[in-house]
């Protein structure tokens, strides 16, 4: 274990200066080539992933199982994929998780740290079927699923490992404390442990298996607890592939593998609750819609961390150049059918119109340069099915053909994508919808999926009203605003720091407000009903343990 | 202003310094000698309480009140102080911090910081002022009314001020994000905003005016958040000083005095329950009872902050001389007559009795040497009456009294004590109670006051297995323990620390399990039902206020 603390070390030391510094860093490379991870690694990583089909996966070391099960589809094909996972009994699951803590705690920070390092190089090794096996679980691209479930996952991941470790280490193990007292000094040997609070859960969801995963696992592991990973049932298999090769690092170095177990859902009912409301569990970190986010945050004795739903606003007000603009955020609506918690869905606009350059648009034309662009890159068979992807849920999918909203019009009907490869993908493009500001009550909820709603309002004084209450009290993720007068940024600024919520401005090409990077962007703030933890503030993870001290007379 | 930043910011890069190395750090002397103050402060400070007795407290600058009232009086001589202050409507009050809110959250951590530096000078200069009104409203000794409601909680205040500090600017107000894309760089400007949460909320019990109430206080005016001050009604003195210095600094530097403001309660009733649920009031911070506590954890959308009670332990298992030991004990449960948080309660002694050196020493020889002790201090006619104060609350007077416990019976009676200078003193020297180890239910209240609870034990196993139980679901502060045995000591310092409690080992001579040094010890780990808040850990200060943060295209 020291030559792994002191081979792990530079990686830690290089990622806690990034998150300081803040600027870009990246572990873990995005881009899938080749040259990166290798000519064979694509073309493995998909055989791997097909050979998984219809077998049961049997690379957990968790024990006998209570039985086997399996209820993923892939959007992409709308078929089963087959899979069996073993299931156990929540109880079974907490126990293994309490017999597995003591080993586990006992050890170092930087010891726990260069482990879960190590698991994120076998994690790396596996891209490429993680890959594969997002896209058939979760509906994204191939690129997206390749990015988002793979390196910047693991990214995240690392990032929790280092912020976890840098704060377990912010005061000393040990110190001497002399106190003079006038003829003599007073003298203590003061010692400190930063200790686990106990098992910790991790509830995932269905879009980002990994991603909004591993942050909470990695951070309760990094700080000494064990953690039982619990998948949506129609995406195991990314989260299923990570949780394995942790289990293999821990098994190689004599460690109990059930420090990190993964709880898949039984046949007939889901286990959330089971295992959210066991005693032994402390810690519980989940992705998922608000309502049962909430009754989450309500158990007593319990810490918790949220990622939930909110509604994310676009404050249109002057521009350079709009048709950018119009592309840019065309993009950012249909970039996985709006499947994406950060993804905007409420476009206010003044009715007066948007300066542009010296001219003023009227709001007419922007709305309609808005619908352009979000037709032109749907139908656009080169960018537009991949771009889109397919809709993870067949609710989802409904939800966008059955859309009334009361009151406004209809800008653009939601239209059918053929992708190239899979016919029978679930898809289909964006549809856009206009509301009155007063109808309040038609957007300020989380609309899933490629579903944008533009909203006239009397000025952008009232835009930026509407947009930070939404976000206060209804939660948002990010926030787009296109302005180049300077008091109106800051006022925007303001108002939404106050409501939690982070700003993009005036993005145009190939940055889009959907998008957080690990190691600068912080992603949620907390601040807002949007969720209460953020990767990866200090908070998410000295949450995690308490830090107790010893004394007694120094010899 | 620049003037005071700079002024300050070399004793609070040392307050910061100290706060990570833990060694003894003390920005304000303890010792309330002339050499040091001044050869007229203490003559100074008591004419200054003494005039104002059956006064109007007319120092605070928050506008014309709606009333005024008063119920202090002093457990030495049982008798009202008559002084009256300004009582506010809670919705003027929190209107009042609403509207002081902006100006202050706009400013830089570093102003703020040094601003709340200066606040602690003018406190200094009153430090006797404020002991002879802690004296008088709490019935604490005059030298522990001096250090704990004069240096050492401005020590804690300072504690608070620097790591709020540090924690606002552990990451960058802005940075240049330059992502290498292959042909092109995507540059990006990123700023960042460590954003206050809202009107904070101080609730102050009776017995630490002073000390329980700054680093909440001063915890979230660092971070930007106006506060309410609500003290416990009858001690109000002490803080309302306090509150007047923080105003006095923020009048001379021109900014609104409401950003601090004294809330005291009404003539007829307690205004804790409107202010706290009043939804501007983002963050409470809470010292006293259990239920009131709890009441408050559980209220939504707010982060509270609590120190609730506690039963603490000592394990006696063994040690090199009984005599001091037993010393050390019994001025520990006798300081303030066990009005502390961290006073002991529970003496967990095996039916065997305790190795001493090479010698067994009988399990009653052990309980008479306590006894003996005990008897010895309050006997003292130099040292007992100011070891125990006076007793601030009739209740408490009242529980020793009357105190009957279920089963076991009655090693020492409460006894009455003289106080030299005060006749009318409400004193009483502590009973001591034998109970057994089954008697559970018995011991596992908070029996505030001076009250000794000794529990015949199998074995240092059940004693060590008990105290843990107690700590984990009753909540504890401290913990002593006496063992020669490392295997023991170990033992102990795990299952305490899974129970979140410190542990103080073979406390003699002045040095006592009570006494928690600032910028050392953490007060209260937050790791047990006894609180949530640690003095101070960087969670006491990160949770008041959201990271929020900012991108457009670089220039």
């Amino acid at each position: 274990m020291t030559e792994a603390t002191r081979k792990h070390q530079p990686a830690l030391d290089a990622a806690i200066q990034a998150l300081h510094g803040r600027t870009f860093f990246a572990a873990f490379p995005e881009n899938p080539s080749p040259e990166i991870y290798g000519a064979d690694a694509d073309a493995n990583g998909r055989a791997a992933f097909e050979a998984r089909r219809h077998q049961r996966y049997t690379e957990l070391r968790q024990g006998e199982p209570a039985g086997w099960v399996g209820q993923e589809e892939s959007p992409y094909e709308q078929e089963a994929l087959g899979i069996e996972y073993p299931y156990y009994e929540p109880a079974t699951l907490v126990r293994n998780a309490e017999a597995a803590f003591g080993p586990w705690r006992k050890l170092k920070p930087a010891q726990r740290a260069a482990l879960l390092a190590e698991s994120l190089e076998g994690i790396r090794q596996r891209f490429f079927e993680i890959a594969y096996a997002t896209m058939h679980t979760t509906g994204q691209s191939f690129m997206m699923s390749f990015q988002a479930s793979g390196p910047h996952a693991a990214d995240r991941a690392l990032e929790a490992i280092a912020a976890g470790y840098e704060e377990q280490t912010r005061f000393p193990e040990e110190t001497r404390w002399e106190k003079p007292m006038g003829k003599y000094n007073l003298t203590l040997h003061k010692t400190w442990r930063a200790v686990p609070k106990g098992v910790g859960l991790v509830i995932g969801c269905s879009t980002f298996p990994t991603w909004n995963s591993v942050p909470g696992m990695y951070a309760s592991l990094v700080t000494g607890n064990p953690v039982l990973i619990k998948p949506h049932p129609k995406a195991v298999l990314p989260i299923a592939i990570v949780v394995a090769e942790v289990q293999k690092v821990l098994a190689d170095y004599g460690l109990d593998p059930r420090i990190c177990q993964l709880a898949v859902d039984a046949a007939d009912h889901l286990i959330g609750k089971d295992l959210a409301e066991n005693p032994a569990v402390k810690l519980i970190d989940y992705t998922g819609g608000a309502q049962f986010g909430e009754y989450l945050e309500g158990l007593k004795g319990k810490t918790v961390f949220t990622e939930k739903t909110g509604v994310n606003s676009v404050i249109l007000d002057s521009c350079d150049d709009l048709d950018k603009v119009a592309q840019n955020l065309a993009f950012s609506v249909s970039l996985y059918s709006g499947q994406m918690c950060t993804a905007p869905q409420n476009f206010f606009i003044p009715a007066g119109g948007m300066r542009v350059g010296e001219q003023q648009v009227p709001y007419e034309e922007v709305v309609q340069k808005l619908a352009a662009a979000v037709t032109g890159l749907a139908q656009n068979p080169k960018a537009g099915p991949h771009v889109l992807g397919a809709i993870q849920n067949r609710d989802t999918h409904e939800r966008v053909q059955k859309l009334a909203l009361d009151g406004g019009r209809s800008v653009l009907a939601h239209g059918s994508v053929e992708h190239p490869t899979f016919k029978n993908a679930r898809t289909c493009s964006p549809c856009i919808h206009e509301i009155s500001a007063d109808r309040i009550e038609q957007y300020s909820q989380e609309l899933f999926g490629p579903i944008m709603l533009v909203i006239r309002t009397r000025d952008t004084q009232e835009s930026i009203r509407l947009a930070a209450q939404l976000a206060r009290e209804y939660g948002a993720i990010s926030c787009g605003a296109y302005t180049t007068n300077s008091a109106v940024k800051e006022q925007i600024m303001d108002e939404m720091s106050l409501a939690g919520t982070p700003v993009s401005f005036n993005l145009t090409g190939n940055i889009y407000v959907n998008q957080a990077a690990g190691f600068s962007d912080f992603h949620v703030t907390g601040g807002n009903p949007a969720g209460n933890a953020s990767f990866t503030n200090p908070e998410f993870v000295i949450k995690r343990f308490t830090w107790v001290g010893f004394r007694e007379p120094a010899e």
